[in-house]
């Protein structure tokens, strides 16, 4: 047995052992149609191909000129225009425009050749059979768009892993990007044990208990964009297990086990870690509560990952080992993405020394402050994960966290890294 | 035509007008199997039909044993126990516990009858074969959950339209809730219509811009739980426009149409809703910026919504009027949801009195404070969009929020209501 295999190792470094055994990118990619393409993560960085709105536009409806024969215009003195024209909308002007001419213009049409500003009907009269005066100077580019003025042709529009939002799929529409290349979802096992566990389908016995993790997990694979596949809960038959262990490895990406809270399951399970192939476990147990006895595998270049059996325990545990994977690919490099939410903590928490801790908030309005209501119960409820908006954290260093702070929360459904 | 017709409406005046056409509820309800739940909304509360645990369970690793046995017990005066038995995980301990006995316990499995307290291994002492030292007292039901403590067999668990996130779909497993009443997606007929406006797999002419509205809506639908169906780009042609959008009205629970920034295209449209059924347009625009030149319809309690033609302005819009629909099913008794998050926004923003206004922001942190930074940009640009993370509100009286000045933020991929 490795030295230094039972510390308990902070997560930063249980992430470094992990990455140390996997290639720095799980995930393959596959060319997707846009409109397949909502929450999916592009593989590739894209680069706009093309200007938007690609000719000039006007922002308002009006009177397309040249901003040099407006200057000086008030209603006092106005500028006198010849309208040579009226613009149609998604037509190409059929005529320039010279100094002392104007053509009539909607919001979003395109701008004549010759003209740089346009004139918003209000600032204008009738002045006769086709002429207007202009009674308020324009400046050059006044209510118009340039042609690059959105989307310039050669910038990079979404960096490679951006997560594709609603309207990220409106603007790759504005630019033609019809078909993407985009990672293909991590497929992971899912096997719970324990010999108090049941399958929900079942109505359990007094002394026993249902799966919840095999469910929650599988939920939250789908919600971090993977895919996930139920082994079912295997009881602690250490041969069984193997079995079912074997046959999830090989079918995914990467494996979790949930459960084995009694000593004897968790050292099958990291017996059976080991024996499916290089390097097998590479740490037992986190510096990190909830989440301690956590187990890091690796089997030929795939993840193999021990999760507690406590729901909340395996939540956190996942969060930290697995939705990076999920999301990123792996655990170099991993964005801080958008900061946590902050909130007034509504009373006090303390910790203990040299762990990281996670705490299950509430947020509340109250008296104008947004305030996190830490979501406490004994260790084993699921009441706290079904009531809590998000997530605070303790960090490794601290003893616990003053009533009144402002501490930063990850609000469940954000994309956030923990 | 209705007196009042022309009248801009605040938001939820709107929403009024709309709501005094339609059902209650636009939803039918249908069964489906928990692990196809998630993102789902619950169609009828849900009840526990069972207590969790269901048994009084061991938080920890050690001893079963009456609390009054251990009242006094200390170091230098330890309580004795006779071990009776060792229980193991998922049974039913096979006898009961009298006073002065203990029976080995693992943490999450079952307490005897006769037991109320679990006392930690670390706090006690072997002493001599099968009997141990308690060296610490133990309240009732110290280190034991109740047969009822995480959830009690009666209580509402969910509310009805409650969203189904991952830990609630193991917290429903728990009960044994493996096929539950959630609502079917509301259909959304989805119409762009403008001369200007070509589909996205198509290389625009200059003059034109590719189709953006269809593919955001179509993304956003799905992101609330809808089920979008594209009917593509109709270009200014009334009779084309009308058999399209009664193509989309028979085949959807609702339908939007956006665009038709031109004048003539947006009484058209409001000409064919109207042909459509009674009783038709029910206002011409709401107070509110951007998405001034929205139309609210009705036909037959169908939704039929004109968008307008501006992205930015057709997603407000949409998330004012259609996202309620989608995910409360109506506009009666909108929650609130989680409370908007805080930020301090970082320069100041006008605002027209007389209308809501709508500013994308983008999130920052800076110097320990979460700002919120206004994407600014002309109207039309798309840019705005894809740097926000999430939109702030200027309320309908005010006339604009200093720099400095705490706002809410609804961020983007949460639950919130506008």
């Amino acid at each position: 047995m490795k030295e230094g295999l039972f510390k308990v190792l902070p997560v930063a470094e249980a992430r470094e052992k992990l990455a140390a055994n996997l290639p720095v990118e799980l995930r393959r990619s596959e060319k997707k149609s846009l409109l397949d393409c909502l929450a999916r993560r592009l593989a590739k960085s894209v680069t706009a191909r093309e200007n938007v709105p690609g000719f000039a536009r006007s922002t308002v409806d009006g009177y397309a000129v040249r901003a040099q024969d407006t200057f000086g215009a008030s209603e006092g003195l106005p500028a006198f225009f010849t309208v040579t024209g009226d613009i149609r909308m998604g037509a190409v002007p059929d005529q320039d425009l010279a100094s002392g001419e104007a053509m009539q213009i909607a919001t979003g049409a395109m701008l004549p050749s010759g003209a740089d500003a346009a004139v918003m009907v209000e600032y204008t009269e009738a002045a006769g059979e086709g002429s207007i005066e202009v009674l308020k100077p324009a400046g050059p580019g006044e209510n118009v768009l340039r042609a690059d003025e959105d989307i310039k042709a050669g910038d990079e529009v979404f960096p490679a892993n951006h997560l594709l939002r609603s309207q990220d799929i409106g603007y790759l529409a504005a630019l033609g990007e019809i078909e993407l290349d985009v990672f293909v979802p991590l497929s992971v096992g899912i096997i719970s044990t324990g010999d108090e566990i049941v399958d929900p389908t079942l109505k359990p016995n007094p002394g026993q208990v249902r799966d919840i993790n095999s469910y929650t997990l599988f939920a939250k694979t789908l919600e971090l964009g993977g895919k996930p596949n139920i082994y079912g809960v295997v009881q602690d038959n250490p041969q069984l297990l193997q079995e079912r262990m074997r046959q999830a490895y090989e079918e995914n990406d990467l494996v979790v086990i949930s459960g084995g809270s009694s000593v004897g399951t968790k050292d099958h399970t990291a017996e059976i870690i080991s024996s499916l192939g290089k390097p097998g476990v590479v740490f037992h147990g986190m510096a990190v509560k909830p989440g301690k006895p956590t187990l890091g595998g690796v089997v030929e270049q795939k993840p193999v990952i021990g999760l507690p059996g406590h729901p909340a325990a395996a939540l956190i545990a996942f969060e930290l080992l697995v939705s990076p994977l999920l999301r990123f690919g792996g655990y170099h490099e991993l964005p801080t993405g958008i900061p946590p939410i902050d909130a007034l903590l509504s009373r006090s928490i303390g910790s203990g020394p040299g762990r990281e801790e996670y705490i299950f908030v509430k947020l509340q309005r109250k008296q104008g402050e947004v305030l996190a209501e830490p979501v406490l119960g004994k260790s084993g409820l699921l009441s706290p994960l079904v009531e809590a908006d998000g997530l605070m954290r303790i960090p490794l260093e601290s003893e616990g966290t003053a009533a009144g702070s402002i501490v930063g929360v990850y609000l469940f459904g954000t994309d956030y890294v923990l």
